[in-house]
């Protein structure tokens, strides 16, 4: 038997992969689940330390919907309960403590986040759990039980555990029982399947383990590439500086897009679009523009996409010698914001400019360069980066950055 | 300062064991307290799997009595809780997981015998608290917080995590929580100091630190050696069959004694008596006889030592040609059990013959040589094992083992 088409797009591991007489294939599964009209409930964990999602989060909820689509039930699982109790060492960066209502305005922000993107709406087809609802009722007993099923060899084989184990640094014993917590999860939801990031294996085969031992058939794991960031080397990454969010507006999303290495390309349309590879132009600069116009419509629809391609092949400027001689090139302000309220100058010289040789990278970069005077409109200095703007006030204007970089803001 | 001697007879360790900057002497702290009017809290945790205690146990009873006596209040912790859980994984022999009932069971006949041995009677000298009081109530919060106090590292330089990972036997993850639990009952208790064998340092160290974590001043450790068996070569073990148990007669309990090596007849007075060695008689075989009276007398009474020391002289057999021939020696019955009820014959032939060269070295091996027709009363077969046998009975009659074993049984 064959896994279908949508199941197998982009796929980086599958386990276990074959029938052998322990266990049946996936396909298997599948097949079974049809025929007694039972969906398949294919777990994903959230970690709600963070609120902001960008597109290398995507790839598994793109994945999760296609479950959907396909009539199976998607389980969120909120790790809220490992994300309040945090780190009690203090030293990790990655589980900061946080109280319940920071967790839950986490969580609301990131299901927020993922509206375009999974099926809300459908009956049957998404079911979202708190781990708290199970992990604090767990007592010292059960704790004790869970600690019990695996070794410290076996942790210690895990791949971050074994790099710090080897090179000295510490490992608090609670980091032991996380991912035992997170297998226990699986248990009560019942999993099938478990998605996760070819980093998870070892979690979702601890989940695995835990099922067994509750005497439920393991759930098959399927993981999915991580996903490499817009500078085509390291993967996407906050705090490397190299994601695309899915707050940011449709423009940005764009340009950024148009700009990734080479290389990804082909990554972004297999693991970000649902559209055929084969179908999309050969020409190198053809199928970046391609794939960036379907990934922002995937995340904005079609037609913001399409005003963010129209807008950013205005915005390609080069130096002037003067802003008299310059062909200025134009900005769409409809494009870039929706205007419902004034923007901040700095707003608007981040969003104008992002994307060009002006090298203005960030929001705190433009503030510092609105506060050092390299900032007019229509020759008038703006030196308070928090200056309101409406449309009406810009319209028609001149923007101008330093010397050289100049851009007419049009409706 | 210096300790009493009561508290630094049979020592094997200290600690901490010197005033630095920043931690007082136990001196200091007994001092302290004896200026508050403040008793110090002695701990000391029972494993309640077992319910027979031997002379081994003992040397840790005796020193928490010693305590007792200057004032002090011994905290017995029995680990019902821990016992109860037992060994997840199954394969821990030495903890099984007991019923509450087993539990209390055990509890209870270990506390009996240690009667003789603590002073139960003396108000605030004693306290007997079960862990399951507080470690029950621990949520998982609770359980990684006290996780995150110790790291992998720390665990596996524990000698006997060290051993078993260094040889790539397992070690489950329960285990690890296994020695914070027990500092965790330092801090219910608030221990002043806990008492322990040389093998349990890493355990009272983990109290240490985890007292400091909660704010309290750290117990002290008062380590004592290890006992070794009566085989004067391995540490006294029920699973070693070198044992002196609390529960044997006082007869068997002096015959043993004076048999042990004469290498560890010192360490016996040292541990197990309050006499000054320098008053001991100086020729081997006297010393040891005189060890073997007091450690007898301390826990059967001195009128039941000096009986069973009479006793024991008149037992020491050679094989004989046969029952005409023979120079009978004698038992006497009263210095072997109390008659207050009838006993079976298999515990009359290994009361009698356990310490000869008959080699009946076991109540199991009594049964079997009864069912293989190996015992006569007065020349009349015994063959079960179970036959109840009274004093009257028995008193005058000759018990023959085989052909060539005899004994008198006098009143």
């Amino acid at each position: 038997m064959t896994l279908p088409g949508w199941l197998e797009r982009g796929l980086a591991d599958l386990f276990p992969h074959a029938a052998d007489h322990r266990h049946p294939t996936l396909s298997a599964r599948l097949a079974a689940a049809q025929q007694a009209h039972r969906p398949l409930r294919v777990k994903l964990g959230i970690d709600p330390t963070a609120n902001s999602i960008h597109l290398g989060h995507t790839i598994l909820y793109r994945k999760l919907r296609a479950f959907q689509d396909a009539g199976h039930t998607a389980v969120v699982i909120i790790g809220d309960c490992t994300a309040r109790i945090g780190d009690p060492t203090g030293k990790s960066a990655t589980r900061p403590q946080l109280s319940a209502q920071e967790v839950e305005e986490n969580a609301r922000t990131y299901l927020e986040q993922l509206g375009p993107i999974l099926d809300f709406v459908t009956p049957g087809r998404l079911e979202i759990h708190r781990n708290s609802t199970w992990l604090t009722k767990l007592d010292l007993t059960q704790v004790i039980g869970l600690l019990g099923t695996a070794t410290v060899g076996q942790m210690l084989a895990k791949e971050d555990f074994a790099n710090r184990y080897g090179r000295g640094a510490a490992i608090a014993l609670h980091e032991f029982l996380y991912p035992l917590l997170q297998g226990y999860d699986s248990v009560m939801v019942k999993a099938d399947v478990e998605l996760g990031g070819t980093d998870q294996k070892f979690n979702v085969a601890m989940g695995r383990d835990l099922q067994r031992r509750f005497g439920q058939p393991p759930q098959f794991g399927l993981l999915l590439p991580i996903l490499t960031g817009t500078d085509g080397v390291q993967k996407m990454s906050k705090s490397l500086g190299n994601t695309i969010g899915l707050q940011e507006d449709p423009l940005t999303t764009y340009s950024k897009l148009e700009k990734v290495a080479d290389a990804v390309v082909d990554d972004y349309i297999t693991l970000l679009t649902d559209v055929d590879p084969a179908t999309m132009p050969k020409d190198p600069r053809q199928r970046q523009k391609a794939m960036a116009l379907e990934v922002t419509a995937s995340l904005h629809g079609r037609e913001a996409a399409q005003a963010a391609q129209a807008s950013a092949a205005t915005l390609v400027m080069t130096p002037q010698a003067s802003a008299a001689e310059a062909q200025v090139p134009e900005a769409r302000l409809e494009a870039i914001w929706d205007w419902a309220t004034p923007i901040p100058a700095y707003q608007l010289l981040h969003g104008v400019f992002f994307k060009t040789r002006a090298g203005v990278n960030s929001t705190s970069e433009a503030r510092r360069r609105i506060q050092g005077g390299a900032l007019r409109l229509d020759g008038q200095k703006l030196t308070d980066p928090q200056r309101a703007l409406s449309k009406d006030e810009l319209e028609g204007k001149v923007l101008q950055l330093g010397k050289k970089t100049f851009c007419r803001l049009v409706g």
